[in-house]
């Protein structure tokens, strides 16, 4: 699925910053403890700067002492031989919320792209929240229509940064009701498997499985599993008829294999590897 | 499954009552058209007299002549003979939306029970809307959390008035974010399908068949179809893990079969019953 060797953090929004801090303690843990070298990138944002101090602020705390944090507001920017040397250097990436698609647009194709997909290789842990959650994938929800029934068009996709393969990545998802639109994404695409991932909530992807924290529910969405769809006479903003999706909610603890397409239960569903 | 030879009309919620009302003429003509008798029953609302005379008018804007509103505030009421009279004269049934536990526990073992239950069997169009549709089913949601993963003891369960078995029945259900809910009913009754019910949107009941027709669509959660749930080691408010739920989604016009558990497709899918 994909060549990642450094585990991906992926979490779905408004994760706790105040008190137990159960996500990002763990992105710390893994990136190495109090040793830890950890950048925030704050591209996805216009406001970086407040955005930034919020997360080195909540870092510190939990005890980094080498946090700092990386804008990039042009292509240029991303360029500069510091946006590699930034990477090169860390062992915990973490992107904040803000809009996927200045992710995309401002960082896709640059040398500091390539030195996270080349970090990620060597061990690198890659975070990213919100906005920094949906970019993660090969295919990426921009936008979408809320609280609605799926409908044909109510949901942008867009090519994302392909950290990780075959899914379609969803973030506050009970909080706002987005099963409609992610249902939208994964009936067009039923090769990807769509993840709800709830607020305050994160997938640890190592490989091709992944593990569920937090205090919400990830909620792993199955077209591939359809007996019946009506996509092909659909025009724009047409209800969609879909017939026997798989539905799978996992809370923290749970383990889900990507390539099984199935829950992980028993001996292996809680410890290392498949 | 049921002996209900009438249909049932279950509606989610805040159906239209100013442009097209798809559902509320259909229940109409159902009922008999222009010659239908109506009662519209407002024991689930506080404000009976307001919410009565809303409906009045629009049956009347829609053509109907004998449209009356029911009442009942006490079980007295419930077993007055006059109760049954109206029952016994009306060729459709409307229950308004407002408490679905008034309706249970106010009309619940009457003798308009009764005679609601004896029309049924004869042909009486039976239609509820919100509260009266949850009130539908054998078992109820009396209320619960929305916009969060499915958790124990995150909805409240009760008896309802039987006039469908089988299901679990939600409303308003994508515009509010029911999805957990709904998933933590049928979690814990996988014998009942959960029917989660969009607003301006219900389902045409016949026997085991039921047909979609309004705004939205019908979400059906099955959980007889599930490979794993940790339901038994849970307290209050744990989160629940599901693997292998069976999810269907239905916008109007098509059909789907409670015995079957499975969507209706092809020639059957849009016309009589199967």
């Amino acid at each position: 699925m994909t060549k990642q060797k450094g585990p991906l953090v992926i979490v779905g929004g408004a994760e706790d910053k105040k008190n137990e801090m159960t996500i990002l303690r763990e992105f710390v843990r893994l990136s190495g403890g109090t040793h830890s070298k950890i950048v925030v990138m704050t591209v996805a944002t216009k406001l970086p700067i407040e955005v930034g101090a919020e997360y080195v602020d909540v870092f510190e705390q939990i005890g980094v002492a080498d946090v700092r944090t990386f804008d990039v507001s042009s292509r240029e920017d991303a360029n500069r031989a510091s946006a590699c040397k930034a990477i090169e250097e860390a062992t915990g990436v973490f992107f904040t919320g803000g809009d996927q698609l200045r992710i995309t647009t401002l960082l896709g194709g640059t040398s500091m792209d390539a030195a996270l997909q080349t970090g990620l290789e060597q061990g690198l842990v890659l975070a990213g929240t919100s906005a920094g959650a949906s970019m993660m994938s090969s295919t990426m929800i921009v936008e979408g229509v809320a609280e609605t029934n799926p409908r044909m068009g109510i949901v942008n996709m867009a090519p994302g940064m392909e950290f990780l393969d075959g899914v379609v990545i969803d973030q506050h998802f009970a909080q706002r009701g987005r099963l409609g639109r992610l249902l939208s994404a994964v009936a067009q695409y039923p090769h990807h498997l769509g993840l709800g991932i709830d607020e305050d909530t994160a997938i640890i992807v190592r490989g091709t499985t992944f593990e569920v924290i937090g205090r919400g529910a990830v909620s792993v969405v199955d077209a591939g599993a359809l007996l019946y769809s009506n996509l092909q006479e659909l025009r724009h903003n047409d209800a969609l008829a879909l017939g026997g999706v798989q539905l799978h909610v996992l809370p923290a603890g749970y383990r889900f294999s990507l390539r099984e397409r199935a829950l992980l239960t028993g001996q292996d569903s809680r410890s290392g590897n498949v």
